[in-house]
C-alpha cells in the first residue's frame, strides 16, 4: 500500500476532502500529531482535528460527514475506542483509513481502507504510522491544492532513517547512563518540548516513562513554560528538555536559558547535535518527532536496564479487565 | 460590549467566518478551550483551532486570512506573544478580537475589536473570558447556520453563577482541609479530567498548583489514562479526579472505578454533587469548566493557607527578565 494510491482512491470516490480527523489513543494518537501539524501549517483549505478516540466518539465533531477523512490508528487493531471511532465515522459517511500492525484484527475490516504496517527494529519511518500519516497528508494537499514542499518532505521522511540509526548509538553513549542516574535520584521530573515534537514530549511521559517504567513525570510545552510552570523551577527539580531543530526551537532555547540559571538539575537533548542539520529546514519540524521517538526508546531502555525493569513489562494493560 | 454586537460587526464587515482561532498563553488559553469545544461539537461549518500564542506566531495556520476570526486573550493586555498574534492576524486580514482586563494596554488597540472585561470576586461568568468566548462562539453559529441550543446555553452561562457560589462554600468545607493534607503528604500527584473540563485539569496543574503554589503535579486526560498512564497507579500514588457531569463523564467514571481498587490515595470532585444537575444536560459540558475553575481557586487557597504560601506570590513571573 502507498499513500498516493490511498488518497487517489479516496478522492476518486469523494471528489474532495474538507476535513481530516486523526483519531487514536495513547501512543498511536501521538504518532498522528505531526501529520495534523503539517495540515495546519501547509494546507490553505483542509481542516485538521487531532482527538483521543473516546472523546471523538462521545463528542463527535458535527462536521464529520461524507467529505471528511478519518484516519484511525490502533497498533493491536482491537482498541475498542479506536474501532468504535472508525465504525461511527463510516456510518456518518466519512472515508475511513485504519492503520494497524495486526492483520485480521477488528480494525482490519472491509468497511475501512485498512493499512497493515510492519513494526520493529529496522522498519523505515515511511512504513510506520508517523511516516504513513505525514505522506497521507502530503498527498492530500498535493492532489487538492498543490504542495511545493512535497518532494522535500518525501525525501526527509526517508533521510531521517540513517539519522535515527546514528542518533540511537550516540544518545546511548552520551545520555543513557546519565538519564538512568537522573531516574535514580528523582522520583518525579518534568519534560519540556514544543511544536510537533510536543507529541513526543507527551509520549516520553505517558508511554515510555509512566507506562513502561512506572516513572512519575509531567510534560510541559516549552511555549507554555513561562506562563505558569516555570515557577516550580529551583535547584533539585529536574527538567529534561527536548530541544528541536525546527521553527519552534526558539521556544526551547528560551526555556533552556532559564533552566541554566534556575536549576542545577536539567538535561538537554538537542536534535541539532543528532543530525537534524542534514535535513531541509522547511520540513524538519514534521519529521523530527520520529527522531525523538527513537531516542525516547533508547532512554527508557537505559532506565529499564538500570532498574531491572523490562520496558515490555505491564502490570495492568492487557492483563486486568478495566 | 456584548457578543451579539461584536459578531454582528464582524459579519457585517466579512460576510462570513470560516475559521476561528483561539490564541493565548497559560491561564488565558485555558479559558478559551470551552468555546473551541463548542464550535467543534455544534458547528457544521466553522473550523476551530486552539493554540498557544508562541506556536501560533511561529507556525501560523496557513488558512488564517480575511474570513478568519482570531480571538486573543491576555489578562494583562501586554503578553508579548499574545499581542504579536493579534498584530500578525490583523496583517493577514483576519478579524481580531482581543480580550483583556487592562484598558490602555497593548492589546487595547484600534486595530482590534478590544473587549475590556472586569475581574474579581462576584463578576458574573458571562462577563469574563470563559463566558464571553462561549457567547461569541454561540452568536457566530447562530448567525451563520442557526443554533437551536442558543437559548439553553445562554441561560446556562447565567445559571452557573449561583451554582459556583454554593460550590465554593461546599468545596471548602468538604475538601479544603483534605486537599491541604494531600499536598503535605505528596510532593507530587496526578490530576485527571476529560472533555472541555480537561482545560481546567491542565489549569489546576500549571496555574493553580505549579505557578501559584510551587506544587509538583501532572495532568492526564481521563480518556487517555488507560492508554499508558494508569501503569503508574499503586498505593501511595495520589490522584485527584475532576469528575464531570457531561457527555465525557463516562471516561471519568471508568478512571474512578480503577482508582478505587488500585490506589489508597485518591480524591474525587464530582460536579454532579456540586449543583451541575440543575443545568440542561445538552450544554453542561461547555459551562462546567467555569465551575471547576472556581473550585480550583478554592483548593489552591486552602493549600496556600496551610503552607503559608499566598497564591499571589511569584518568584519569577513579572519579577525577573526571561
Amino acid at each position: 500500500m502507498n499513500a498516493n494510491e490511498v488518497i487517489t482512491k479516496v478522492l476518486k470516490e469523494k471528489g474532495s476532502i474538507k476535513q481530516v480527523y486523526w483519531v487514536a489513543c495513547g501512543g498511536s494518537l501521538i504518532d498522528l500529531y505531526p501529520a495534523h501539524c503539517l495540515l495546519n501549517a501547509e494546507s490553505a483549505e483542509i481542516e485538521s482535528g487531532w482527538i483521543t478516540a473516546a472523546e471523538f466518539n462521545l463528542t463527535t465533531p458535527k462536521k464529520v460527514g461524507k467529505n471528511s477523512l478519518v484516519v484511525v490508528c490502533s497498533h493491536s487493531g482491537n482498541t475498542p475506542e479506536a474501532f468504535e471511532a472508525a465504525v461511527k465515522s463510516t456510518e456518518l459517511g466519512a472515508s475511513v483509513i485504519t492503520l494497524t500492525d495486526n492483520a485480521g484484527s477488528k480494525c482490519d475490516d472491509s468497511r475501512f481502507i485498512t493499512w497493515v504496517y510492519p513494526w520493529g527494529e529496522g522498519v523505515p519511518t515511511k512504513e510506520v504510522p508517523i511516516g504513513i500519516t505525514l505522506m497521507l497528508a502530503a498527498e492530500l494537499i498535493k492532489a487538492q491544492e498543490g504542495f511545493p514542499k512535497y518532494d522535500v518532505l518525501a525525501k526527509a521522511v526517508t533521510d531521517i532513517d540513517p539519522i535515527i540509526e546514528s542518533a540511537k548509538v550516540k544518545v546511548n553513549n552520551e545520555l543513557g547512563e546519565k538519564f538512568a542516574d537522573v531516574c535514580e535520584k528523582h522520583d518525579f521530573f518534568y519534560i519540556l518540548g514544543s511544536g510537533p515534537n510536543f507529541s513526543q514530549t507527551y509520549g516520553f511521559a505517558i508511554c515510555s516513562l509512566m507506562e513502561m517504567q512506572w516513572q512519575h513525570c509531567s510534560y510541559i510545552n516549552s511555549a507554555e513554560y513561562f506562563h505558569g510552570p516555570f515557577e516550580c523551577t529551583e535547584n533539585g527539580v529536574f527538567y529534561f528538555l527536548q530541544k528541536g531543530s525546527g521553527v519552534n526551537r526558539v521556544c526551547d532555547e528560551r526555556a533552556e536559558a532559564f533552566l541554566k540559571t534556575h536549576t542545577d538539575a536539567y538535561m538537554v537533548l538537542d536534535a541539532m547535535e543528532y543530525g537534524m542539520d542534514k535535513l531541509d529546514a522547511s520540513v524538519r519540524d514534521f519529521v523530527e518527532p520520529a527522531l525523538f521517538y527513537a531516542m525516547n526508546v533508547e532512554l527508557r531502555a537505559a532506565r529499564g536496564k538500570r532498574f531491572d525493569h523490562d520496558p515490555e513489562t505491564r502490570r495492568y494493560m492487557g492483563i486486568e479487565k478495566y
